[in-house]
């Protein structure tokens, strides 16, 4: 029995004592959590019991994006030991299925995921998990950029599969904590720039400090206009959706160079208009990503390296006996809050 | 001088001697047009007399889907001598803009193009064109089968981009010509079989005869369906969207694999509605095509080696005087007429 | 206590009774053998008792290119059935490495591969195999074809790693097994032809007959200048390296078009001469395989559809009974023998 | 009549003047050349008067690394303007060649490129330039840093061809010029570190101070081993070869990861040795580069950001009336040169 954070039912969390599996396999590590982010989809779990598909019908442990200690590892673990500092990748596949043998381990419909129900998330004070999937933080980073690794992941995913080439001109299309990991990712991949927008001028204004990012403030001006000036006419290369946004997906194709790449990274509440004649004028290449595949080891590198900082994205430390207050916060947070973390370690 | 097939205006065709470009240039030839198809397009202008912003505003002549004999080249030409069989690549772009030189030269915005206003097409006796986008005919291709290069490029620049591997199963939705020459291209380009649907049956069974081809009646039964029958549940590698039906557009990625790729081909009239969370949830990668590009010699390759057959699409022939009459019959032909062609030759 | 072809040491072979694993875990099946090919390096076992770094230490079961029947599944087993005609990849991978992870389960070091030592082959009547890499045959493919699925896997993942576009040239050098899977395999992923070469009259006489294949003996006829001929000057899509053969491997850039793409098949014995400047000034792309990955389920959609037809390859069957004789044969085979099978079921 | 430095004949430099075209072409602009940088094939034709097939048999006008600022436009020149400050990209492509037209411009036979027999280069007054192949500094970027694109250019090309996922960790073998460039292109482009080697310590030193590069002295220590250790015993992604040397061509695929990349990037004198069978255990893909296409502006966008700095490469600089001292001292130059200039401007 663990002290966990749990979500009993829709507005519903308690710090409470729960039964979870203790059972250390041979290829499992057993972990001290640390650090533990507050995701967007926690918190939609808090308000509504459900996305899509998947509903809360039982209580269940919150939290996905974790770092920690190893305390425990199992007789076939080799590239890990107790003490060693760690974070975690949420989803957990069937080896087997036909989707993880193509190297594509995030679409098995099999996939076990942390606080996507029915199955419990990492609040708590322990947690044993494969050691495939629990990476080792390099000296360099703290558990609280190591809980960053998550949000950051799905980043990276986005940038991996825009095929950027050194040297393009990137879009970020909104600019919440996943459009700003997407910034720094675009970045670390290889643009020169990057315009972000937004119509939220404080979230712009913290991403203008981030690096090479232009902030646009698409209440006030347009993107394309923008994205006209700085590439002589030609367009962006490559656009990142990072908003959901409805509106925003519908004009998604003007500021995109002939040629282009468009990577949907956020996921819109019902179907979208979409102007699919605009993608064909000019031969646009669509990718769309659902969370993220062998990212975690090049994430971490580019943190070690310091080619991506992460420390700026996270605002606001609660400790773990404050986390009811943690979500309470999230659910209305200040527009200059972007990373909401619990510390349990 | 030379007799053509003019569009006075919406609705009114004239086939009469108008004054067109006769100088043939260092890098052109002259070429005697000998057989031309009709496509939607065309047909489109005759009822309409605009697409999107191309508006007929001057006497145009018709046709684009072109082959013929060189009669004459220019002094710069070496790859070509008169009475060399061609057919003919409409579209001719600045050589010297971004688009081409980056090789994606249908994508530049100058590209001039037969029968797109203002741009005259060829159902003329002769026509002067840049040797770079005239090709020879293999020894056993006729002059009809050399006239449906132009609707096949289509079919073969989708499957181009879909990055067919040998033994992928693909679906093409909708079989129009551009269905089935997309059809036949991604059998040739490695499919093992190709599932092909439509509501019109009569358009099916002639599908059905033009090789590893499986008919689905979308009227009566479920493409998806047939897909996880054909695939053990796992979906098709493969989706081309050749109808521009809004309706088959909304359904496109569910009988699609995870990780799958899809090809819009077809034109819809507006924008769309898209479900993006389904192709999320399967990381879709999505491929918009507009015209084609370097083509031409694979096409040829390909029908010279006996690997596409288009023949059996070539279903009605009209002789040159009777062009008014074969565009009338366009308008409203039979559901088992599939390409109609003009003889000038 | 099974008979089994045993390789008992270099140039001594025994049909005799040997103790092999029999216990069906939940994900396994157990297959009764029915028809094994001879491969290349089981005769170079054989002759030589060695590839490499692999040496056979003790008495080792032979084979690994088998179809046969399934007997019995494993409690987790759902895909198949008792009664399923199917053949295996020999190759089985550690799930959990991160080669297998990244959907590279061939690099996967701890790969097992059926005989090659110490692992046994499946010249034996049943085999245990997970079921994960075992393939139900299309109805229309005999059990010969079906053992022929694991050379034409070599051809096939050849193929896939060329990135074909539909109407490429290629060029494959050498005529023998694998040089002739490997060109049945660039004409099904979307080649209008294949040139093959050789210096044996009877391979390209064999090979002439297996579609758009062009053979060349390069003893009397340069296959750059065939090249030339067919290309427009242009040069070869692609070139296949099946022969490791040090000369053929020196020259092999020069038949090749600008920006093509080299995959290299066969494996030669020693490091080997290469011109790199002359593959600098074409910036060929140079893919190298080892095995295959993923092409089982692709090659039998082939096969089963019959764009690849492999029957005219099965040239020698031999009964279980003498498959000691099948091996003395096979070191010292006509030319125009290709492939030898043993009949078990 | 211009005053240019002219290659008389091997081993003969004179500082004279010389008939150069001055027609400007409306597709052309006039530039008044500001700084020239001396790239090791100046050198090497100086000392040796040929580079392959290329001989000079005629007084040739060195150099191709230049940056200039524009004083005359050609009539259909719309991009630029008298005034403008520009580097120069030195190969012309025939626009309508079958290779230019597909994108790989660089690959044209015909290109006609600076200082490469019987092309007069670019160390004189003024030089008569594309337009389409003259490209504006950004502001914050010097004369000095604008003649280094043409050697970053090759650099970036390696980089690009590498399909770097960001956090790869790459070797860069030779800290050359070539080497140094394709590093920090490397590090743009994504690579989180890049080990550098070389067998000259003070070539090492430098590469230390220029980002997250990792030096290793080959001499004293085993790339291999530096690698092993920074991937957890994976290996590197991806392999740069940029020192042309045999023995380090003989052991390219030594640090190389299961699956990774290599590029060849350095041209050796003659043909070379290789382990092809290395190469096919990891399925190692091979990519070769000639010079560099469609990388100027990408090359100067991420200049312009800041993302790579060349100025620390630039070691040596000489008045152009001084350019023949300034080839004298290119023949025995420092460990600690890197790139000499010769200002015009």
């Amino acid at each position: 029995m663990m002290v966990s954070l749990v979500l009993e039912k829709v507005h519903e969390l308690s710090l409470r004592e729960i039964d979870l599996p203790t059972e250390v396999g041979p290829h499992d590590v057993r972990i001290a959590v640390h650090t533990v982010g507050i995701c967007g989809s926690d918190v939609h779990y808090y308000e509504h019991g459900a996305i899509g598909q998947f509903v809360v019908r039982e209580p269940m442990v919150m939290g996905h994006e974790a770092s920690g200690t190893v305390v425990e590892c199992g007789s076939a673990v080799t590239d890990l030991k107790p003490g060693d500092r760690v974070c975690m990748e949420p989803g957990i596949p069937d080896p087997n299925s036909r989707a993880s043998r193509l190297g594509i381990y995030n679409l098995d419909p099999a996939v076990r995921f942390w606080a996507t129900p029915p199955v419990h998330g990492c609040l708590t004070s322990y947690v044993v998990h494969p050691a495939a999937y629990t990476f080792k933080l390099p000296d360099n980073i703290s558990y609280a950029e190591g809980a960053m690794v998550e949000p950051l992941a799905v980043g990276m995913h986005a940038a991996t599969k825009a095929r950027i080439k050194p040297g393009d001109l990137a879009v970020v299309l909104g600019a919440g904590p996943i459009g700003m990991v997407t910034a720094l990712s675009a970045l670390a991949a290889g643009c020169s720039q990057v315009v972000i927008t937004d119509v939220i001028q404080e979230k712009l204004d913290i991403a203008r400090t981030l690096g090479n990012i232009i902030p646009v403030n698409v209440a006030r001006e347009s993107v394309t206009d923008v994205v006209k000036q700085l590439s002589n006419n030609w367009g962006a290369d490559v656009i990142f959706e990072a908003s959901g946004n409805a509106r925003s997906i519908a004009g998604v194709f003007e500021p995109l160079c002939p040629g282009g790449r468009v990577v949907f990274v956020g996921m819109p509440a019902s179907t979208v208009q979409f102007d699919l004649v605009a993608a064909q004028a000019k031969e646009a290449s669509i990718e769309t990503i659902f969370r993220y595949a062998h990212v975690y080891p090049r994430a971490l590198a580019l943190l070690g390296s310091g080619k991506i900082a992460v420390k700026p994205l996270i605002t606001d430390t609660f400790a773990f006996e404050d986390s009811i207050q943690a979500f309470e916060y999230a659910t209305h947070m200040k527009p200059t809050s972007i990373k909401i973390q619990i510390v349990l370690g």
